[in-house]
This record gives C-alpha cells, sequence and structure tokens, in this order.
C-alpha cells in the first residue's frame, strides 16, 4: 500500500485522480482539512476518520492510500507525444542511481509541472520506496517512463520536434544563455560520472550552471532543481 | 580520520588548505593527478603512493585524507563578520534536520562560494560522515558556524549590514523581484514545518520560489540550490 501525508501533498494527489481512500484523523476538523473532504468526495474518493499513526506537524491529519507510482512504458511516451504543444518539458535523468536523489528529482519535476521523467531501465534508481518517500508525493504526480534504449528515446523526443539540452560541469554554454521556452527535454547525467558520451553526441545545447567553484558540481536533483526553475523562469518572463 | 576523493573535490581541498596527506594509486599519472601531486608539494601536504580501495570512477586515483570538518563558533562568526565586505553571502538552516539535506546544502554552499553556513545547535542535523559524504568535499571547503540562538546570530548579521531573506512556500514575493547583490543571508526552514515563526519575523524580505504547483514544495537542498543560483546570477549580471 502506497500512502502519502500531509495537506499539500494530499491535495494534489487527489485532484490527480490518484486517490483510493482518504483517511481524516478523529476531532474537530480544520478549514484545510473540510476542503481536502470536500475534494475527495468531487473526486468518487472513499473518506473514512480515524487515528492517524506518527507525527501531527506531517501528516497534518490527513494520509491519502494512493495508486502506487509505477513506470509508464515508451509505447506510454510514445502517445504522450502525439498530443501537440508548444512548450513541452521533459526531464532525462541519465544514470541516476541513488534513489533519494530520483526521489527529489520527481518531487521538484512535479512542482515545476514537468510532463514526464524519462529514465533508461538499467543503472537507474529504482521506483521505490526511499525513492517515493523523497519524493514527497511528486512520484504519483508525474509521469515516469522507463525505457530500453535512453538514445533511441532522444531520437524519438528529437523527432517530436523536442530540443534536447544536455547539462555538463564546464566547457558548455552558460545555462541562462540557452532558450529553453520552447519544446525542451533537460538531460542530467550520472552523480559520478556525468552524461555518457553517447548520450551527449545527441545533445543539440550543452549547458553548464554558473558557479564559483565549478569543480566541486552540485548533487543532481539540485542541479535538476535549477535548471527547471531556469526553464519556469524563462517562460514565465 | 576523513578522508576525500575524486580530482575535483581534492583539488578544492588541498587550496584551501585542509590536507594532512595525499594518495596517489600507483602506476602510471595523467595529467590532471601530476597537478594535484604540484598543488600538494606547493601546499607542504605529503604524497603517498600506493593502491586505493574503491571504484576508480569515482576515486579517479586520488585520496585526500584532511582535516575532519567541524562546526565553528559564534564568537569565529564575529571574527569573520569584521571583515568589510559588500557581497556576503550565508546560508542559514533553520531547522534542517536531515543530514543528507545538510550535506546536499554544504555541496551547493560551497559550489556558489557562500562565505558561511550557520545552523542552530538544536533542530539541526549533525555534520556526521552522511552529511559529510553527501557534501561532497563542500564540509571541508565552507565554514559551517553552529549557533546557540539563532534570533541573536541574526540580530547580529543584521547589524552588520546584512539582509536577511527568508523564503517561504507562499504569499510573499517571487524570488527573482528581490535584490540579492548585496551582503545577504539566505534562511532556508525546516523541511516539514518551514521557518519557525520568530525567524520569519526578523526577515527583512520573505520570498519564494515561483513553481506550477508550489503546494508541493522543494526538498531543501534543492530550494537552497535554487536561491544560491539565483543569487549567482543577479550578481554576475
Amino acid at each position: 500500500m502506497t500512502e502519502i501525508v500531509g495537506i499539500h501533498s494530499v491535495n494534489l494527489a487527489l485532484a490527480a485522480g490518484s486517490g483510493i481512500q482518504l483517511r481524516i484523523r478523529q476531532g474537530k476538523l480544520n478549514r484545510r482539512q473540510e476542503a481536502i473532504i470536500g475534494l475527495a468526495e468531487q473526486m468518487g474518493c472513499p473518506v473514512v476518520f480515524e487515528a492517524i499513526e506518527g507525527d501531527e506537524i506531517a501528516h497534518q491529519g490527513v494520509a491519502l492510500e494512493v495508486v502506487p507510482p509505477r513506470f509508464q512504458t515508451e509505447q506510454e511516451l510514445g502517445s504522450l507525444l502525439k498530443v501537440a504543444r508548444d512548450n513541452w518539458l521533459f526531464l532525462i535523468l541519465d544514470g541516476v542511481t541513488d534513489p533519494r536523489n530520483f526521489g527529489a528529482c520527481l518531487r521538484s519535476a512535479a512542482s515545476f509541472g514537468v510532463h514526464g521523467v524519462i529514465v533508461p531501465k538499467d543503472h537507474a534508481a529504482p521506483l521505490n520506496d526511499a525513492a517515493i518517500k523523497t519524493a514527497s508525493g511528486g512520484a504519483s504526480l508525474t509521469r515516469v517512463f522507463q525505457v530500453v534504449n535512453l538514445a533511441r528515446t532522444i531520437d524519438s523526443l528529437k523527432k517530436a520536434g523536442i530540443w534536447i539540452v544536455g547539462t555538463l560541469p564546464e566547457d558548455s554554454e552558460p545555462l541562462p544563455k540557452i532558450d529553453l521556452k520552447g519544446n525542451i527535454a533537460l538531460v542530467m547525467g550520472a552523480e559520478d560520472v556525468g552524461l555518457r558520451q553517447k548520450t551527449q553526441d545527441r545533445c543539440d545545447f550543452l549547458a553548464h550552471i554558473p558557479m564559483d567553484y565549478a569543480d566541486l558540481s552540485l548533487n543532481v536533483s539540485v542541479a535538476a532543481g535549477i535548471c527547471l526553475y531556469e526553464v519556469q523562469k524563462q517562460r514565465s518572463a
């Protein structure tokens, strides 16, 4: 059973139609809990009143059993790409193996409205409890596609009119100089070795995050968050 | 013993004077390993040649025993603040209790050239192995001040001419609208409950990171990285 807790996350998961059963702690309800019950009823999600274990500050008196997050397939990605858009935003993780880093990326992806996260089948973190917990609801709110051959998928994205922006520690354009307003897939490399050469070769743009000490580099989930922030900033300007 | 590995991190820690002994794996040396040996000699750090355990891709044939990272005191912060600058950048973590989030914040702080990270004594992550490992060298390269009374320290920073910028999930100015070019201390709140009221009350500015789904919020180390990126961007513009 996958359960998410807390007003913010439960609200989003309910709105996304992922709710199976909403639990509300017994006692006097506050305004936000009442609003969540209203949303559950609207979405056809059953509500029960019972004690909720754990820290009240963390769960805020609400817990939602959700459809377990699962990897979607290359075929499902193909169907999604048939939708015509002019602001596609994908996040490709090329060799991110740490489940907590993966989860933090999913959380940022959900917060910044990414249309899909794409990971390869091999050399990639599982969508396990550690990833789902760190994603803090994000794993139930973002499509995560698992593909067998990442190079082939990148080629499909390019054919669908999406620009591929790879990130490197140095020797590339500063990120803010790149136009991120159109259809974009950001590619983040592995924690230790960065982007694989065959991934790099397929990128339309290579960018780095300007820093005082680029040598040290950033945690991959931090770097992904910064890139998504830059996209958001350019698109809302 | 605290040891850091990898060309980038070892280089920075050596340059910061934190090296106790440099280990280089036996065999033919590459250009970057030779440069590191030169730097060690320059910094008076002994060099030994021996096998290095673990993954070659991660350690890249170099390992540096460093002075263990330690918390600095309020008095040391006071001495630092006597230096006249017009671009102080501090990162205050108000209740970040997860060592890995703390470590990722230290890594970003080092990469973006933060002058000091400030944490309270209570309700804060320890500077333990998990934090130091996640910081990936950053804990040896950034001053981390542990203070007894965070409110009092914020008051001292304000007296030293530093603007306090607190971050909130919503109901505040968008981060890019705030002038971050002068003397700044960014304040990040706890993973679950955000900024404490008495910290919020002391802030000169309250800012949020513009997102599509602000409800979900971001991992605190991702949010800190984004704020530091925005500072860097404004200062280099």
